[in-house]
């Protein structure tokens, strides 16, 4: 896809100032940017960059004045970033609803209902009873479970696996390789030490408008849902147990973990390698500190915790400072001993 | 598959109350079941959920006394929990037998050995002089590598990727997405900084009955095996690095990371995102804590341990107490300098 | 394929000592080869399992004075190890170079340019303006997306998933399951508690040699490119988040986590589930200890840190050791408080 100048002027509500014909087919750093190619310049210090630029089109701050004569064709807007975003957003949309009809080979159950403008890719697996919604992008080598849904508009990855009667609802992204609905980890112990399978049986629930990133792994409940609701943000390689339930808008950074059974709030924000224990709550807007470890409940909504155990973040934090100086804390208190036996000498002395 | 009351009671050994030929399809918890599924009571505190439920056949136990009329089909029992889970375990087993034959299009070379009643999704791959052993299933998109073999009734899910010479053995399940047998993590560092590749030409060695989660990773050994011992259970995400043996029975939750060469024994714990430097010994029955570091070996059976570095729980626990309070004992000695000061010159004056 | 003694003598630079015409098919430890394997005797703690070994050809190195008759054919070497090696890498190239040609089905798009000597596998996808460059092996299952390009001698194994626009250089290997180029995590948070997807455009940049184990996510830049320098080797589960650099010949062991936009230098050892936040810069020669929470930047060359909050590695050890007997300090001050209070009642008493 080509656009001129004026083309994205139109679209992002700028002026173009040089050549209005002047065209491009994708985007670069204005630092790097070859022609042909769409930039920005938003940060005064990168201006330079804007006088040398082999960029075709640059969006620029309305406010800019030019210091030097610039090749490239500028599209000027009330705010450079913003209208950069909201272009690539637009463009990155666009392609993915030319993506439409089946590759082959592709594995379609007759059971299956297809909506309009969906894409299958090649060897994807669309199982018994399966319903795809319109405008679904279902990617090379995913596998959709039988009785599973993926709603309006969503982007299923190569190489997701969501197994049997999962429910992914609409505007739902999930990034290549990551298991939806893979059993709960439950197995009862044996008088002989060996482990009996609980069977799992529920399903796994995504909200309309949840992100899920790569390699991530959601168990389905034992025995009703696991549940993502809607907005949540979750990253790479993330482990998410049976029967949770992560809240709105919450936020996981890679390679978290929630254990089984454990309710997140809403708008909770939870840093990147951290672990939360089974069978606790979190409350709303809770933040947890990457790599901490939560193992109990925490009640009061908006409270900043870190560490493993992790406890109210303030607090930890002037721990762990005091923490670095064990050792000049350990020499201190050998001085007073000594000096101290010696003040209990003299006073038997005297 | 549909099920009805008089059916039911024979399989869990129960006795009907209301109408023998009420029938279902699938489960749902009490407190949410619709018409046409099956639940049961267990926990008195979800009593109130019999009266009002939609579900058209419940199992309760034989001593449950009614308050109200119950619209389902009862099925009494000694045990209400343990019956269902047992239906459960029947009815999934039953599930998974039946998928029988060859989908298409899937991959199988002309010299693999291919047993009675197995399932072959598509878009499987099945290499050269691979053995597929009775009743095994490979689901959709999942890969057998060369010489690999998988045991009978083994269940092995989507997207699986089993390299060439790997040895599963009967009654295993993996879960969607892992891999096993990619090449332990051997690189020689050379003079000028860059590193060698060292050869990995062991295998793996999963051993019967063993079932290991979602997006996993264990590699293959340098030379010999990794072993995975019967009955061993694995959850999502964890990474067991070559030439590591994981005994029987043993259980390692989600995230958790054994290094290279290290050996752990019979029915050790392993939580949540711990980690086990390599090369070292892990004694039978060892519990280690969710995100520990273990940096030595576990000589005494049955020691718990926790933290990073890890050491022996009960003394961790109480460090650990303390530390939260290091900004008041560093207070503490601080006064009892200004004392210890105010003292000894007291004393000089006297 | 089999090789004989003589053969492998000629390979390493050997003297047959026995039968030249021994032939063998495989490798096998010395104390577990069977008849028709090669093996090699390095330890010398070993060397009783020479003389009753079922080895076909033993490596063995000249210096070796036998104790006993050995039935195996052997081979001398000045260093049976590094032969032993040697051979193992030649006889995987030699594999992996044999590996040529396309499997069916498979899904090249008719504007993919592809080398020679390429191997495509069963279900491998190959998207529409893809390269592929000579010798490169993809196997099956795996997804290169539109625009990218995979280099000379690279073997891209099953289940792979490399996204559209990404650069993989000359003999690189990428191990199953891993992703590159999933869209950063980036989300702006707005009034109403929700979040906007930022838009990620950029790309991800393998350089040459690099090595990178299973299940992996390297994700894209949201402008520019997240990169991987040549000769860097990165584990099994590790995250490589957006706009990252990794340095030359840096080694990043399993479930490792690096948040965006940090710069790793050169030759830096990163341990297993170490994490390290975005936005900082790594000096080259670093070492981050296992498990480390690295959350500042390391401007001094060479510097080992571990702990989290990561610092100093000697301090650190030190902390931790005082950390372990916490409760005796405690003690301790508490002993001291008391004498002191003893003493400052005797002082008003006098």
């Amino acid at each position: 896809m080509q656009f001129t100048a004026s083309q994205i002027a139109l679209l992002v509500n700028g002026k173009v100032e040089g050549d209005p014909n002047a065209a491009v087919g994708s985007f670069g750093k204005i630092e790097e940017a070859a022609a042909g190619q769409l930039s920005f310049l938003a940060n005064p210090k990168y201006e330079d960059f804007l006088y040398s630029t082999s960029a075709s089109i640059v969006i620029v701050n309305e406010s800019l004045e030019l210091k030097q004569p610039v090749s490239a064709a500028l599209v000027r807007v009330p705010d450079a970033y913003t209208a950069f975003a909201t272009l690539l957003s637009k463009y990155q949309e666009l392609k993915t609803q030319q993506l439409v009809g089946r590759q082959e080979p592709s594995y379609v159950s007759p059971s299956a209902t297809i909506g309009q403008g969906v894409f299958i890719g090649a060897f994807a697996y669309i199982g018994e009873n399966v319903t795809i919604a319109d405008n679904a992008k279902i990617f090379p080598n995913a596998y959709i479970g039988n009785n599973a849904s993926v709603g309006e508009n969503s982007i299923i990855h190569p190489g997701v696996k969501i197994y049997h009667d999962c429910k992914i609802g609409r505007k739902v992204t999930i990034h290549a390789g990551t298991v939806i609905g893979s059993d709960g980890f439950g197995f009862a112990p044996q008088a002989d030490g060996s482990f009996k399978k609980v069977p799992q049986i529920g399903n796994v629930v995504v909200e309309d408008g949840v992100e899920i990133g790569a390699n991530a792994t959601i168990d389905r409940a034992t025995i009703g849902s696991t549940i993502i609701r809607s907005g949540a943000k979750l990253d790479n390689l993330i482990q998410v147990a049976h029967n949770v339930e992560v809240g709105n808008n919450t936020v996981i950074a890679a390679q978290a973990g929630v254990s089984g059974s454990t309710k997140i709030g809403s708008n909770v924000m939870i840093g990147g390698q951290a672990g939360i224990v089974g069978h606790i709550t979190i409350a709303d807007g809770s933040k947890i500190n990457a790599q901490s470890g939560v193992s109990k409940s925490i009640k009061q909504p908006n409270t900043a915790v870190t560490g493993s155990p992790a406890f109210d973040y303030t607090s930890a934090l002037r721990s762990q400072a005091v923490s670095r100086n064990l050792p000049e804390l350990e020499r201190r208190i050998l001085e007073l001993e000594h000096q101290l036996k010696q003040l209990m000498a003299e006073r038997t002395t005297i």
